[in-house]
């Protein structure tokens, strides 16, 4: 059943078993759990115990420790009865923990001989101000628009992303040609009003990229923002300035859009949870479409538990089915970098762990993702041509060249070209929608790679945005929510794990960040 | 040449490479010596890094590593070509801090391929009040003595031992009837002069066990002092008033006495630095005796930067020949309860390879040493007879049982016994004199465990004063310095690792503190 290396099986359940005794604070369990002998050794920040009984004596007197998640585990088998086993962990306070231990098999059973644990306390957010390159209206002392006196999302702060509509502001869309030539907003687009009617403030209007047909953030004219979590890289767009923003602790929560990634890459890149709603399950009216077929309202937060809040006050109510299996695919994972890849199996392992679910590998056929791909690429562009070709074909030289090149392949594509790659996206849609039925959720890196340093050049950018395109496109060309966890890291540098489950499951996917 | 245990010689080499090139922030070196690999792990406090290249560029920009000293080293072999190797250090301002790694030995050198570094801040001292079983004479607000207005010692405060003359004082000796007995002090013990001399105050005079002639700590008179580096247990005496001082931040410099452990016994039951000077080099004037042919100066400290101050005022000029070698016995180490010889072991594994000296394992024969402990027991009860005979009994009653009992034995040794075990000293003494050259230290726990529970019952107090005797009465029957330096811990307990050296060494021993 359990057939993903998450590590030895017989190890795992007795890291699993410790874990569930440290969190419930069962000495009993714990002392037994490590090797009886005088040189058993427990390390913690500044020094180390030698000897079971003086561990027991140490465990006996100290309070419990603090409820904590597991993040990424990394497992160094050494031999059939030794391993190392390195566990990251996030508490609730933001501060995280690391611990290393060796376990031996000792009479058949898996026990530590020798643990060091260390805690770091939380980092310490730097808001910045109106950064013109993260925000087209910045935030002011009074919020742009004020939220109800009561509700959930009550004094959380809200960075909308400048292709929703905000009562009394233009919507800009990342092109300063499509901002001058628009009305001033009557109304507020519909997930902003459910945000405000939950009790949130809209701060400002966060920057696009243009028009949204972009995964990378940089905006050329109004500028790259920076990446918080990763200085000197790029957030990924296209909803950078809601990213960048929550990153920076600016705000709260980051409302965005996802046609194609464009919330799941800048979660991935900027260390944020990101959920890209099942399709059409969320009120695109006052929304800038691109591609109609795959848009989706999304949201970006720094913790799972403003994502959860946030989503709860966007998404229909729906009926939680618990997840009960995890499938990964290896032809998926191979789609990221190698280390990009080690360290979402790390994450992986963490969330596997900790929820006890099983890891099931799947077989997707690698021409066959590569098809889907090509049709996903093809419905996308000729959707965005069909929404936006007269207004790029009237402003040539406006947009980036990347961006407007974007667009110009789509009035390549045909009927009969578009009517073809609509078939194999049904098939592809089917496909998925019978590997994950309700309780099912597959696991794949939300991008291919860590964020990219701003003076990449184009063509790294592009090469890295064509193997996070084959990963995102899945979940958009089949409908599906699609949440970022922020656990996986490259070296320093954040990566998402990406979680898709069957349309509707929003509120199943959100489930496995509660602690548990 | 190096026979000892310290763990695999190239194993321990690499090892020490790598603290060379921390030390020097050598990042090539480090990075040499991290396995070049994607799965290589370097955790700290709250994060994980993995992979060779991410870890290479985290050092590259961070600044160098704060000097920091090897406290104990504990090595734990897995197969020929693995090892943990869990290194406890401390840095300057008394933080400490843990390395875990996992070496593998990868086409034939050893490499790191999991590192764990995590530190602590050092720890708050609580100075506490003139406690009557810490001080005889409590500090108030000016010093009982006030020292020279500048020298090396200006600014520290000193608790001497209640057997050295204090000007204006009277010599308290642990015991009520002697105190009775004595007249007001016309001028300062020689060893008191000499620290005021060059600077330090006398802050107090502190409690001693009775006569000197115990090492518990324990004094039925005044009270038990409190140890504050072990709650609940004995300080360890006989200089048990000034270790409970220096322990608590209460003074600088402990000045105390050491005939047959009474220094090195409280340092490591208190986790001090402290020395027995060689005998006689140190003026004993204004200082009670106990057993002349034994008896030493011997100071206290929290840091051994502290002790090699003030023991820089007390000895004499003398040119330090640099330590070449250190010895250890494995009889001696049996002495010591299981876990206190393998934190001792742990300890000197992390001096020899701070020092990169070789340590050689010497034969000293278990019924010999039984025969020296037996005749050094006999000359110091016959000599503490002969000074103290005549007031033990004429103050039948007015002592401690176990304390009047021992005085008594030496009433007993006969003039015959007392010469045939002047001769085994003699014999005792030439052996030692033969191992310890210029150059050469002998490595050895400073007691045979921790300190006991202060409600530890008569016989357990006992047993181990008969165990801890027979480690150290080998330096006080051959008139060696011995230092006991705080690097050994049994389970959250301190304990002391003891070097001994010819004698005239003394400056010797305390340069290997030197941080190298």
């Amino acid at each position: 059943m359990n057939d993903f290396a998450l590590g030895d099986p017989s190890l795992l359940a007795a890291f699993r078993r410790y874990e569930r005794a440290l969190l419930a604070n069962d000495v009993a369990e714990l002392d037994a759990l490590f090797a009886d002998d005088s040189t058993t050794v427990r390390a913690d920040g500044g020094s180390a115990l030698v000897g079971h009984d003086h561990i027991a004596a140490f465990r006996a007197g100290r309070p419990p420790v603090p409820d904590r998640i597991l993040q990424r585990v990394h497992v160094r088998e050494l031999t059939v009865d030794s391993a190392v086993l390195i566990a990251e962990t996030s508490r609730a306070d933001g501060g995280t923990g690391v611990q290393t231990q060796l376990w031996k098999r000792i009479g058949g059973a898996w026990q530590v001989t020798i643990a060091h644990v260390s805690t770091a306390p939380p980092a310490v957010e730097t808001p910045r101000s109106g950064d013109p390159a993260v925000w087209r209206v910045p935030p002011g002392d009074a919020p742009l628009a004020a939220g109800a006196d009561s509700g959930p999302l009550q004094g959380m702060r809200v960075a909308v992303k400048d292709l929703f509509a905000v009562a009394g502001q233009r919507i800009g869309a990342g092109n300063p040609a499509w901002l001058a030539g628009v009305p001033i907003e009557a109304r507020h687009a519909g997930a902003v009003a459910a945000l405000l009617t939950a009790g949130a403030d809209i701060a400002g209007i966060a920057q696009t990229d243009e028009l949204a047909f972009s995964l990378a953030g940089t905006n050329l004219h109004y500028g790259t923002p920076a990446n918080p979590a990763a200085p000197g890289r790029i957030t990924g767009g296209s909803s950078s300035g809601p990213a960048a923003a929550v990153a920076a602790g600016q705000v709260d929560i980051g409302l965005g859009t996802d046609t194609a990634g464009s919330i799941r890459v800048p979660a991935s890149y900027c260390g944020l949870y990101g959920l890209r709603t099942t399709h059409d399950s969320v009120d695109r009216t006052g929304l800038v479409a691109l591609a109609p077929s795959f848009d989706t309202v999304g949201v970006l937060a720094r913790t799972s538990a403003v994502l959860t809040a946030a989503a709860d006050a966007l998404l229909p109510a729906a009926d939680i089915v618990p997840t009960r299996e995890l499938l990964v695919a290896p032809t998926l994972l191979e789609l990221a970098q190698h280390d990009t890849r080690l360290a979402v199996e790390a994450a992986l392992r963490a969330l596997a762990l900790r929820l006890d679910l099983p890891v099931r590998r799947i077989e997707l056929d690698r021409d066959a993702l590569e098809d889907w791909f090509i049709a996903f690429r093809q419905v996308q562009s000729a959707e965005a041509w069909r929404v936006h070709g007269d207004f790029v074909a009237a402003h040539p030289g406006e947009f980036e060249p990347a961006v407007e090149a974007r667009f110009r392949s789509g009035a390549d594509v045909d009927e009969v070209q578009e009517k073809t790659a609509r078939d194999v996206l049904a098939t592809a849609r089917a496909r998925l929608h019978e590997l994950l039925p309700p309780g099912v959720v597959l696991a794949l890196p939300s991008s291919s790679s860590p964020a990219l340093p701003i003076d990449a050049d184009a063509a790294a950018i592009d090469e890295i945005r064509g193997a996070t395109l084959r990963l995102t496109c899945l979940a958009s060309l089949a409908e599906l929510p699609a949440l970022s966890i922020p656990t996986a890291r490259v070296g320093t540098l954040p990566v998402g794990l990406c979680l898709a489950a069957g349309p509707g499951a929003d509120r199943a996917l959100l489930a496995l960040t509660e602690p548990k």
